[in-house]
């Protein structure tokens, strides 16, 4: 009989990769954060064709280290300062374990009740933690794009119309183009929502924002009256706290103002920044929250949960289940006053993702979290500081949490355009990159390109900081003196 | 400084865990399949806070084994043979821990150019397992549910209107409502994703099927030709292979017909059932997949595969690009000839899922997958001749791959109504789960009340499914001779 590989082989590769991740955690750090290959080359490596017999997981386990995890961006390297660094932590790492062997699919109570009742216990400890009202009731998703999409169907069911679920968006009679209001500054999982829920990128405004990267409300008013005004219906508004590009925190409370004033959706992206909410300090710039509709806040960003788990706060949660509850008669159970999380998307399947997120709550502690957060703010604004000091450099943006936009005005040209800064940055960005020991990323900002470094993961110190900034020096000094610019 | 827990600590408890899961596995069998517990009994078990200091990692692990393992339903039972029984198997266990370990968002190549490229190389490999055509390049979304959303969401932009994209489905001048059609058996993943994409449940067609529970053609035919009278526009046909009720496999190739002659996209549903075609044997009865725009099979449920890992074929991927792709500047990189998997759907981060699937192909091989599955349809075949032959039961369906549907016809009354018998199956059910050592679901065929019993786990022998049936027999003998029937 074939069946599994017997137990005591598997219990003897789980010790092994035990080993091996312990191993690759304590030296991450001396890799290149970036794998030197090229496109193509993992594959090319690997057979084209699956084996027609079995192969012991020894060889299997000697290829992984051999040819994968060499082959992979190392999110967990302390020096990951591209777009939000993020940690699969130690207890992360153990409850995903765990959640594997269970292999539990939580779509209803009755097919893993301690998964389901976790996950409504985390996300509510998560409520507590960030002070949030106890009328929103948390769940899990993979990702903050699909949370986002998720509330968004909620407000295209109360504020566009409940007969799309049964018509669709081209057969309720009248129905005119549903508009949707984020800012220029924005993540594009709000496009991509539109797109998806057939609302059209069209009629999602990109509300301008201001010189500090948040939306300006008098724009929003004025973009809801100009659609009123043309027959469209606003539906929803999604506030973002922080930005993806530059952290920056939207008036949440202002908006919340209009959207009340206007009966529209409130949506909150609090993807990143919104876990800074665990720490009483950091409440008072995101004040208004907590009269939204709906909000994100992803642990496996800056909760140190390992990917994927987005935590969608809800305030009417029966309202998601109005919009896609279905239930086929071989899903039915005689079980009342239960939650089934299958009821809440169109996702049927769902992975215990709840057990990393308690055992990195536990294991860290509030106040534990608490420390974490507040040191990665506090060395973004040292370094920022180091940076505004520095000659040849400049900040570009404020650092309300853990991110430093900045950029070289200096090229060791005479007189440089902006147009030869961004040149010369970008060409810095890529050499500080070939370089090894660090990964940033850019963004663009008031058109002027811009390097962007994240710091969020848990084996980064001052120490990483300080070798990632003396890194950046010297090369924008080679550069300046070599001047070569890039080719155009 | 406090970061992440001290590395030796990590290591001593990956090893605990190790054995812990090791030790899981081995004694799971011994286990009730559904737990004990009432609900909110493992909820009030946990504090209602989360803690403010930390806590050690030797106590979670222990309040893990003693409140959240015993309060889940063992989906790696071997007795589990409700909805579709899955595995989470040895390697792909091991597979699952090293990705948490890694952490990687394989959003862009340059992300993870590993997990990017095994995505690639292992859907092909199943490709090739599966005998599919080289056009079809696949890649991993979380469920079923996703990938069919996103096969529809690819038929709406090309059916449809490529504008709804741009304007929404209520923007395009002229535009009707679209239809799309699946048979009365196919999975509610189809309505759920007619929610969200705005297409809305009314344009959701349920083709009537044939005795064999088959999708009827001429009944789609005529569906399809009402709804053009009607000013309505057909964009898809969703063929099943493997329903959730029977495992039934529509006539894939006649409905190609169709929709080649309707110009309709042809999406096949392979989620559970499309596995058995790595066994050439198996692939006549789903003749015409290879014609099809978009095909999904679930490594997380017949394959061996931990949740979640479902893989999407398509046949002219670039479609889905050109509906879903929105790269923001944050987000460019220089590399070019690069797949970037965050282009093909609404979400962006993306777990390194390729890694289990790969390490699964490999510990079993082909071979060795196709002999497990054949297994367990043989297995299925003798249940279901060893039911059809015992007086006072019948079996319900025909059984194409390893699900059985039979119902007792005997309740031990003298002429049992149509009801009482649904009534005594409804009894039977709920006495053989609460017994312990199996766990079945049920559904309707024919307004019939009818139980289904899945084969599909790894640690399942011919030994458990003696005892099963010796269960089912003797509990239904018993409940003959108390005639108690349930309450109404």
């Amino acid at each position: 009989m074939p069946g599994d590989l017997p137990n005591d082989e598997f219990r003897a590769a789980m010790h092994r990769v035990a080993d091996l991740v312990a191993d690759y955690l304590e030296g991450v750090g001396e890799r290149p954060v970036l794998p030197p290959v090229a496109p193509g080359e993992v594959t090319a490596r690997l057979p084209g064709s699956p084996p027609a017999g079995p192969e012991d997981l020894a060889s299997i386990l000697d290829d992984y280290q051999r040819i994968v995890e060499p082959g992979v961006t190392h999110w967990n390297h302390p020096g990951f300062f591209a777009y939000f660094s993020i940690t699969g932590s130690a207890p992360g790492i153990l409850g995903e374990t765990l959640a594997a062997a269970l292999n539990v699919n939580a779509m209803l109570w009755r097919t893993a009740p301690a998964a389901v009742e976790l996950e409504r216990l985390t996300c509510d400890w998560l409520r507590q933690m960030l002070d949030l009202p106890g009328e929103f009731l948390g769940h899990i998703n993979d990702t903050a794009s699909s949370s986002t999409l998720l509330a968004l169907a909620a407000a295209r069911h109360r504020h566009g119309s409940p007969a799309v679920r049964e018509t669709g968006l081209a057969g309720v009679p009248g129905l005119p183009s549903l508009t949707v209001y984020t800012s220029d500054q924005a993540h594009s999982s709000v496009d991509k929502a539109a797109i998806t829920l057939g609302l059209g990128l069209d009629n999602v405004r990109r509300v301008a924002s201001d010189d500090a990267f948040r939306m300006d409300p008098r724009a929003l008013e004025a973009a809801i009256r100009d659609d009123r005004a043309a027959g469209r219906r606003p539906i929803a508004v999604v506030a973002t706290v922080g930005t993806t590009s530059t952290t920056s925190i939207d008036p949440v409370a202002e908006i919340l103002e209009i959207c009340r004033r206007e009966d529209l959706w409130l949506h909150v992206d609090g993807a990143y920044g919104g876990t800074a909410g665990i720490c009483p300090e950091y409440r008072a710039q995101m004040a208004g929250i907590e009269g939204a509709d709906s909000i994100v806040v992803n642990p496996h960003k800056w909760l140190f949960v390992p990917v994927d788990c987005s935590v969608l706060f809800l305030r009417d949660e029966a309202l998601l289940k109005d919009a896609f509850a279905l239930v086929p008669e071989y899903l039915r159970t005689a079980d009342t006053g239960v939650t089934n999380l299958m009821d809440f998307g169109p996702q049927l399947g769902r992975r215990f993702r709840a057990l990393k997120l308690w055992m990195v709550i536990r294991a860290f502690g509030v106040e534990g979290l608490r420390e974490r957060i507040r040191e990665h703010c506090r060395w973004a604004r040292e370094l920022a500081g180091r940076i505004g000091a520095t000659p040849g450099f400049e900040v570009s943006a404020p650092v309300p949490f853990s991110l430093v936009c900045f950029r070289a005005t200096d090229t060791g040209a005479a007189s440089p355009t902006a147009e030869d800064q961004d040149r010369f940055n970008e060409r810095l960005l890529a050499e500080i990159n070939a370089a090894g020991p660090v990964f940033l990323s850019h963004t663009k900002l008031h058109g002027r390109y811009v390097l962007r470094l994240a710091i969020g993961n848990l084996r980064t110190t001052p120490d990483h900081l300080d070798r990632a900034w003396q890194l950046i020096e010297e090369t924008a000094e080679r550069l300046r003196v070599s001047r070569e610019l890039p080719e155009r």
